[in-house]
């Protein structure tokens, strides 16, 4: 009986983020693809407007179609670059898919472990990310369900890279135990080939969020590693910048030109969003944060943690 | 990459109408089930909390499951309850298949003609309504796509209730024919059996929202008919008071236990919202809503009209 | 820097009140006229789009300038009218000014105790709701503050009519034991003349709402009065249908038309929502909510209690 | 009457911008300061909790109180550090009064024009912007209400810096012509000194955003002026990375060191955001924002324009 609307009406299907209490971020909905629930998580697929399908998680954005390139690019390719030969590969998490997918565009690499503790999400990815499919079925993949810690313990065998791609370290968080010194030091450490490099998704690094884990993990960091670069970039559908730290006891040495060079000889296909110039400003850090990260004296360490807003009510 | 929540986190998927420009419902939703677009309209089938299955025609809620018995009950069985016996009924809109599916329960009812003008709509809602399934394909149920005006004029068949289930009179819109002093005189009554009944829903009745269009049908119709008396119920996913106007040039003489005895005899099924007391609540308007219907003098014709937020631009 | 807006651009300022915690009812904002903080609560006067000023108590709207009239009018009227002569009346709660108003509106009325527990929110509504201004000023009205229970307990007086205008009666809640049949038995009714009527606000009356708090006080109220009389109305700005109970030893026995004669000679001024017609509609509740306040068999005791959404948490 | 919430309840007053159709930016808000209305925009200062006071324009944010220092220190100091000894200034638009707080930090300047059009939002900003009212009141600071483009036009003065503070160059926007090829060739060009620099706010530069505008102003400043260098920076409030262009007919040597060099020289008190580092990264965009300038073709002229969502209708 209502009555019918003429003219262009606004869109009324949305998915709302609260990035903040005071905070929130809204993209219109076109639909909601598939939702689920894992041992652990609640997960969704969303078609969004703005920025096309959205894997949520717990009421967090993970990743989005138009631009989930950039995490993921940022967060394998400089390290993958700045070794000499990346054959095998550990990561910690990863279950959506788009890390693997990265990795196994380097020619070089010839195994890579993905070690996630949800099995449900790791499924519910690879049957409903078509972007993934191909990497999913790749034989040079090796699918773990496990926590990635005890995954790591128990393995004996080194690695030419780890790639941290877990939750940000949040007290009484799952993942907390995977972002210490002691952890750093005695398992992830241990576990790298002599050239080895570590690199690790390292939270918000705006001009403001990056206080709440990006510096600390930095710091965490270099009182492990002898190199430790941080760096970060802009992603749109998290409306903020985001950060990834590289550690490694080998310097990192590439300039711009070197690493454009390696990506043409080594990655197949055609980054969207790295090159050495990208990686050049964005492992530039403006003058805010850079003096942040080196005024932090924080570090990770099984008797201590940092908070970030809606998380570690299981810890209080 | 992101933090995982550890506790509740909040609905993160809504549904949100504009009211009016300035006032805003939402309900948090579970999915989007259906989306379709006819040559007319933009239509979709939310799955929303609150209010369970809701059907959205170009962003506005047409009917949610959880009390959509509300509005079909009042809309059908006051008309055919007053008419000593309810044979062929004529409904102009209804789509939805809502109001053939309380019509239907009437034992007395031979024939109801269903007059929507949206063939897309209608076959969305018979695919996806399960409620409205039997009706649907109750051999008594003739549908016919056509311009209820139109099928009206053309057809020479005399009907004991016509029913109408139209969008509201907006200037411009594709109703507001159907709402017109000479329509009623030139069309509907013409088309009533001697003891006929026309019954119309009559949009927003609340104590503010009266003004919209309620008074003017009502004080249209009295223009028209002997006998009219409007009636009105809350209906909470509307977020509003919702109106009804029956017309007949027979006087409506049932008290509260007569209704009753008659919902008894005629009627299968136990009726959700609608007996006795309650129409006699619905029809008891409010003090200032009865001082505004007996003062209105506005009269819906061809050649004037009046406006709803978001409507009608087609006509300036 | 940024862009011009040439067009009609949107509301960007608005109130948001989560009605459920998956509905949402959101006005836009003018301004936001006054904030404060009180041992209690915390208080806001907003300036809203649709509904005018608001009053906010915890981020829930407790009245709204363009229809705080019908919450005041039903709360008051029925009894006072009710009453051979109700001289004097105990209000419990009641701070925002506006019930005291109405009952100061009733030429009979020579003294109205008004005894609300928060002093804060008290002076905040004298000072900024200019419509009470009058109301506070009255000789007749005196403020008592102090909790409810505790001022009539001490009280040896008795009062005409007395009012519960009090937060909903939630575990754990300030005013649950302002709900609890003994309250009723043992200190309300003995406080009450002979011809005595209690009468309370009694919580969202909706088809579904009811059965939150709206069944059960009627039902603890029918175990200890002999006659209970609960009634409705639909508020706009509360999204919702509302509920008041009225309760005596004495008959209610005056028809639409004696009402009426009653409001002509006792009320100074025109009611604007409440007449005789009014009441029969308000106290003549539909099918739904008929039945189901008639086989309500919970009774509020001290050791018992109903939830409503957001409320509570102190006494889990 | 409503219940008391006795736990945290949600913030309830929000400020939500449309920054696209399909994207929404929401603040929580603690008051709303002021609002105004001038000839030409609507004009408020909202107190919001994420980024304290926020002037808004026509429902769009221009500068958040916590981080406009990002905005202001790139669109002023990359040309003034650049520029051999930048004495006098013309600044188109600026009416906020934080272009001109930056310029006048630097020692050099002797004389900034400021020109804005719409003296009602100078007045406000000049009232409620207290971090301005220094530079406000600075004797250097000359503010003239007028056209930017008839004020340059008509004056035959030359200036060391033209800086353009202006809304972005939507067609039918009041601003569209004042970054047009003709204006910068016959207008700004003639207006500077041998050395001189213009620099212009150049609209959200994010991966995406940037062919909104960025590329294009970027382009048209390359047809004119023979060095130009876009750079970019993440504003959080703005929920994207924003771009600025440099241009003139002298290169830009400096190098990451001398920059900061002159930073220590030139400007009175220290920079929260903009460094030698800090520009480094800026200039140096991202892959995909890099080649989609190099590739722009698109040339604003009296005769072509490019659209932003939600602006512009008046031209259609």
């Amino acid at each position: 009986g209502k009555s019918y609307a003429l003219n262009g009406y606004r869109k009324s299907c949305w998915y709302e983020e609260e990035i903040e209490e005071d905070l929130r971020w809204c993209f219109a909905l076109n639909s909601i693809l598939h939702t689920g629930h894992s041992q652990f998580q609640d997960i969704a697929l969303l078609d969004t407007k703005p920025f096309g399908k959205a894997l949520v998680i717990d009421g967090k954005l993970q990743s989005a179609e138009t631009d989930e390139f950039i995490y993921h690019e940022c967060l394998v390719h400089p390290a993958l670059l700045h070794h000499p030969n990346p054959k095998t590969i550990f990561i910690m998490g990863g279950g959506e898919g788009s890390t693997a997918r990265e990795l196994l565009r380097h020619k070089a690499v010839e195994k890579v472990i993905m070690c996630d503790i949800d099995e449900e999400v790791v499924q519910f990815c690879k049957s409903h990310l078509v972007v993934n499919r191909e990497a999913f079925s790749d034989p040079r993949l090796e699918l773990v369900i496990n926590d990635a810690r005890a995954e790591l313990e128990h393995r004996e065998k080194q690695y030419d890279v780890i790639v941290g791609d877990l939750a940000d370290p949040i007290e009484g968080g799952p993942c907390y135990k995977l972002y210490t010194k002691s952890f750093y030091e005695l398992i992830v450490k241990p576990r790298l080939t002599p050239d080895g490099i570590f690199v690790t998704q390292a939270g918000p690094a705006g001009i403001f969020s990056h206080t709440e884990v990006f510096s600390c993990i930095y710091n965490t960091l270099r009182q492990v590693f002898k190199y430790v670069v941080p760096y970060s970039a802009h992603i749109p559908s998290y409306a903020d910048t985001w950060g990834w730290v590289m550690a490694s006891d080998k310097p990192f040495v590439l300039n711009a030109d070197e690493l454009d060079i390696r990506i043409k000889q080594r990655i197949k296909g055609e980054n969207r969003y790295f090159d050495g110039k990208t990686f050049t400003s964005a492992s530039t850090l403006s003058k805010a944060v850079r003096k942040s990260l080196f005024n932090e004296t924080h570090i990770y360490t099984e008797g201590s943690a940092k908070f970030i807003y809606g998380y570690g009510s299981a810890g209080k």
